[in-house]
């Protein structure tokens, strides 16, 4: 065992305070971890507050994990020493199986979560607000040299969270692609949508992001505010992506849609949403979900994030501004995402 | 002008009744078909009784018609005297295009229906419980020789709703196919799928129709009332097509889909669903809409049907009957389809 240092949650009702915990000692396969730079993702806060229901405590969060490999275990051949890596939101899946060598592990049962979640041996799982992490080759990431490290950290779960379904879904030249919501999810759907060579609409509340999303990639910007926005882009989009959370209208996002379009949604509100069937039946439309990506494809994203020269906007902060910064995620307050520099820890 | 007799709803409230009326002379892309058998489809009543509130009256009802090529106009190039020809649920589409060469017709603005519509100059359109109608030969569907003819007759609306999403929707060997349903629309579905290589199951509310079921082509019967179905069935299905417009839990069924899992509605409950994200998020499912297919499609669908000796199940009856047909329909009380025998008329 080696002793971390990190912050947790040490129940859902407080805020983070310095917390000190132990890792394992490496095994054969894993590779230890330096943590260099943490991203505060929004379920960072629904977990460390409980409000899914399924938290257990103390908990230390973060799932957007950018750091540099300090050890390997015999069998690890993968990573060496010095290697710039990243880990996002699982490190191990399909527990009990013989191998991990599934398809799309991220929808398999048995995915263990970063943080919030048990290995296989039922040792609690602890995230990406720590000095360092030990985690099975096979869950971990190569950053690529060209980009940025701190600006990576979002990628390992914002960057996926999009890049997936615009795969999915065949985002490409002559699509049409609207990203619903401009924040830390939807302004990677903009610069990945434009990289992939959509043509790309933001849609947001209002048009304060505008100039931003621009800049990062939109063809287009609408606010959804204004009523008009749904009589001029009636039957425009091939693919929606929608990462906002709050209770929407989906039928009135059905009708943007063109034949045989998708809506997908990335986030789960809390209540179910009344769908008309009249809004899927006569064109052909859908309404489907996705949930990050399997590592094969969250190590394409990166790759693909490295040719193109992509990474998130951020807001690097010190680990005692975490709280702080809670409170401005849940107000939309970040121009896009916060990154911990774990230097400061 | 010819005139035609037929059966038409003169009001909402009102039984269908003898009714004579005018057709067009055939124009020089027309075809002038002797209609020998007209099914009876769920939204002849709905339209005929104004449950949908679009209708247009007097009202002959029927859009799937089976009949003999009596004439055809100067440049009609396909079809000749004799000829076995079908007509579904619409007879021109694209109004003030150039030209109707276009995909997916049955989902575009302009779409003229084969009763309760408007052909672009304005005449009221009206269906095959009558003695002949004229088409442009543009929408008649070539029937294959093999076929018992009038049971092809539902093959044009209740047979192409469902080829339409199985192929769409890439139902073949592998694909694990339930049809929710087993009336009119839903025993086709066990037929086509079925003859496309597809595990087939069926999802009816009691086990009442088993034995037809497995005698069509399913591999699986289920009971949806029977709550055990839902835990034994977890996971299993890449495609549910929902033939039932009744309002049923679609959470419910999209647990039982696969990663990946497509649940297509086919009908149009009157009230919006409530859908819950977490339904489709956490294993990439999703929610479609289908209805009915192009006329490229409903050829293929024919001549697949002639491949594979498929008609629909049927319950022939003369003209006279109709009344009491609409009852039965709509207490499901029928093995599966009716068709009215026009020689009754």
């Amino acid at each position: 065992m080696a002793m971390a240092r990190g912050y947790a949650a040490t129940d859902a009702s407080k805020p983070l305070e310095p917390f000190t915990f132990e890792r394992r000692e490496p095994r054969e396969d894993d590779v230890v971890i330096s943590i260099k730079y943490s991203g505060i993702c929004h379920s960072d806060i629904h977990q460390a507050r409980n409000e899914w229901g399924n938290s257990t405590f103390p908990m230390v969060p973060g799932h957007e994990i950018a750091g540099i490999v300090t050890a390997v275990g015999s069998g690890v051949s993968k990573f060496k020493v010095g290697d710039r890596v990243g880990v996002g939101c699982f490190v191990d899946s399909c527990v009990g199986c013989a191998s991990r060598d599934i398809d799309l592990e991220q929808y398999q049962p048995g995915l263990v979560g970063t943080y919030n979640s048990f290995e296989a041996d039922g040792t609690p799982t602890q995230g990406g607000y720590s000095d360092h992490i030990v985690v099975k080759e096979g869950y971990v990431l190569s950053i690529p040299e060209n980009l940025p490290f701190e600006a990576t950290a979002p990628l390992l779960c914002a960057g996926i969270t999009l890049y997936s379904p615009l795969r999915n879904w065949g985002a490409g030249p002559g699509k049409k692609v609207a990203i619903l919501g401009m924040g830390g999810l939807g302004h990677m759907g903009v610069k990945l949508a434009h990289a992939m060579g959509a043509d790309v609409t933001v849609l947001s509340q209002s048009l304060s992001k505008k100039e931003d999303g621009l800049k990062l990639g939109a063809d287009h910007y609408y606010a959804t505010a204004d009523a008009e926005t749904f009589k001029a882009l009636a039957g425009t989009f091939d693919l929606i992506l929608c990462t906002v959370s709050a209770e929407i209208d989906w039928n009135a996002y059905l009708g943007l849609l063109k034949v045989d379009g998708t809506l997908v949604l990335l986030g789960i509100p809390e209540n179910p949403v009344p769908v008309h069937a009249f809004s899927l039946v006569p064109g052909r439309k859908s309404i489907a979900g996705s949930m990050i990506g399997s590592i094969k494809e969250t190590q394409d994203m990166l790759d693909f994030c490295g040719e193109h020269n992509i990474v998130s906007e951020i807001e690097l902060i010190r680990m005692d501004q975490v709280n702080e910064a809670y409170e401005r995620v849940i107000k939309s307050d970040v121009r896009y995402r916060f990154v911990i520099d774990m230097a400061t820890l």
